[in-house]
């Protein structure tokens, strides 16, 4: 019988092929429900079914491929990752895992092997959360967790979340069927590049995920008092962008010096904004992530308790407005074994590390089980179109999900 | 003979008519060549005759007075302020140096008084440099230092600087046409508030200018490296806003500990700017001050190698980019001594202090020599509709304004 591998130039040519598929010729944009999405699906369906699996598009645009077991109807080992895209993205952030999976059941269909529990790869049609500006939209739909409030979104052009389901040939009012039950899913695991740089300063081709951090978001606004840059002396000033910077200095002072914990200010605007005016207002967000809530939550507290101190020793004010939280979302020890195994058997050092981006496993938690494996990529550059992985990684991550799916097991209750 | 003084009722009621000539209802906007200029010129015009003065607009819109002395032609003693404001101004950034020089020469006229020299009274019609982007037109013109280049300016909906001209009634290839000769100009003096808060903190009407101070700007791009906000951990960050955050902080510190200096940072844009993204860059301003080009100097040199330093240690790109230098304008000495005296004789302690932000006096140094008196304003608010002076400090400053015009006296050569 000849060697029945993944096929890693055949990944990275499928890679290249759906990154094609985009509103813009020379950049990759795919949003949810738009006529790339319908072209990214229409061939991952093509090699879904070249790899025996039977195809449909779920009630949320989901394209799901199943790949029976030894007899019809078994619960499924899922896998998934996304379809849709940022705006101007790279080629791997999602459908690397899609397209590896596939592989690596067209080893299975190649041998005419059956495994004692069906195979699922879910292509999810949202996750980036582009278009209408909450992301997990396909995984949550999965997960039925699916937030109803959504149907009266509208996107950047003012068209609806309803109409535009249904200018794509879906019915928003069916969402629900997207839903699957517990008992169907024996676990949930995803291939995914990495986005982060952690690896490559390794020097390792592929990590199993521990977690994927939780994250916490404010907004802070400072108020001091405008004023002229060349009347008022500085003994005088209530300068709401140098209470500001003091902020930031001590977000990332707080953050260096706590292992698993990262803070960052993206965005910060001072008012009026003119380069004779002494800023009389500064407004910066925050972003705070961790494997562990027991350091994030604290490390938040933190921040926020400094920021606060440096304001009022400044004599300017300061309010916070709390965006979001979302706990870590703990990969299952049982799969995380699993993986290991099948690293170790690549002859891989074994390297343990978190997630600080989301992913659809976050919403697929609700019913299951998960696991990630991260590949490599070069200089962890994502949401780029930089976005670099090699051939070689993409192999070594795709033998590693194979071997991970020919020896599944699934623990006894 | 009835006591004659300026009237501060009068003065206060005037910068209030004068208020009313805006583009806006409800707030204060009079720009350069606009029907609201041509307005204020016509009142002021009005007030101007009735104090005895013989008015014109000279050739870039300027609205000259001039009173004679004890006969006609003597060299005159030249006051002036803009009649231009920002937009949604305060009623006294300007126009109240007009209007209080008025009254003073009214006290004049009233007792028929005519003085070893001619008085001028100039109202600017561009300052504050709104509608074309460059400041002090009106004086520049006087001072014969118009810049030519300006020609070729459009303001902020597309109309030529020459169009705007003509439209208002004015040719453009005249503007020389208002420049003075040096010999006709014994001083140039302007009343105007502080727009700081120094008087007000020292429980002062008025104060003797020392300097305009000189100022230097300049624009700093920090490149760092973009990353996910979440994946990258803490050590491996090259971020753009934490350095930027770095060198605010470095120039607050040298300009507070280094008196007659200031420096603001005023503006501060980072891109890519989202909450969840390090941001990969950071441009930020600059603007110092001093009245002393001696301090103002080495203290921006010493700014900038602070930033360039903090950039190297975060291993992100520094580079600035110089915007503009403007040497201290000195007041002189023989005029400071005749206001101090004018305040001795009013009964108010005397306080000298700088001017942080520009003046007419800048371009009027060209052809003379100049003065300025300060006004207390509350709060040290100004460019703001807030701005406000009491009708006592408005007295004060013309009464001391008026006993400096009597005893006016040129220093023998």
């Amino acid at each position: 019988m000849p060697e029945c591998k993944p096929d890693a130039e055949r990944i990275m040519s499928r890679c290249e092929a759906l990154a094609q598929c985009s509103e813009e010729a020379g950049a990759l944009t795919r949003i949810f429900l738009s006529a790339e999405q319908r072209a990214a699906s229409a061939l991952v369906t093509t090699w879904m079914q070249a790899a025996g699996m039977t195809v449909k598009i779920d009630a949320i645009g989901n394209v799901v491929g199943r790949y029976e077991g030894e007899h019809p109807g078994l619960p499924c080992l899922m896998f998934g990752s996304h379809l849709d895209t940022i705006r101007n993205a790279g080629k791997y952030d999602g459908m690397l895992g899609v397209i590896a999976t596939i592989d690596c059941v067209q080893v299975l269909a190649d041998q005419g092997r059956r495994l004692p529990f069906a195979i699922e790869i879910v292509g999810f049609a949202d996750e980036e959360g582009v278009r209408f500006g909450a992301t997990l939209l396909g995984s949550r739909a999965v997960a039925g967790t699916f937030d109803q409030a959504l149907l009266k979104a509208r996107d950047g052009s003012g068209m609806g979340f309803i109409e535009a389901m249904s200018a794509f040939g879906l019915d928003a009012g069916r969402i629900s069927e997207a839903a699957r039950r517990k008992d169907e899913i024996l676990a949930y695991a995803e291939l995914h590049i990495e986005q982060g740089p952690v690896l490559e300063a390794e020097g390792l081709p592929v990590g199993v995920v521990t977690a994927i951090n939780g994250f916490s978001r404010a907004r802070m606004t400072l108020t001091g008092y405008a004023g002229h840059a060349g009347t008022v002396p500085m003994a005088l000033r209530r300068d709401a962008l140098t209470a500001a910077a003091e902020c930031v200095l001590a977000i990332e002072d707080i953050a260096r010096n706590e292992p698993d914990l990262v803070g960052t200010v993206g965005r910060i605007e001072v008012a009026p904004g003119a380069i004779n005016v002494i800023p009389g207002s500064a407004v910066f967000t925050l972003d705070v992530r961790s494997p562990r809530d027991a350091v994030r939550e604290p490390g938040l507290a933190r921040m926020l308790a400094a920021c606060e101190a440096i304001c009022a020793r400044r004599n300017v004010s300061f309010a916070v407005e709390r965006l979001q939280d979302h706990s870590a979302t703990v990969c299952a020890g049982w799969l995380m074994s699993q993986f290991d195994a099948a690293v170790a058997a690549e002859g891989v050092r074994l390297m343990h590390l978190s997630s600080g981006a989301g992913h659809d496993g976050m919403a697929m938690r609700a019913i299951a089980d998960i696991a990630m494996l991260f590949i490599r990529c070069e200089g962890g550059v994502s949401h780029n179109p930089a976005e670099a992985i090699t051939a070689a990684d993409a192999g070594t991550g795709a033998r590693v999900l194979s071997r991970f799916i020919e020896n599944f097991q699934v623990p006894e209750k």
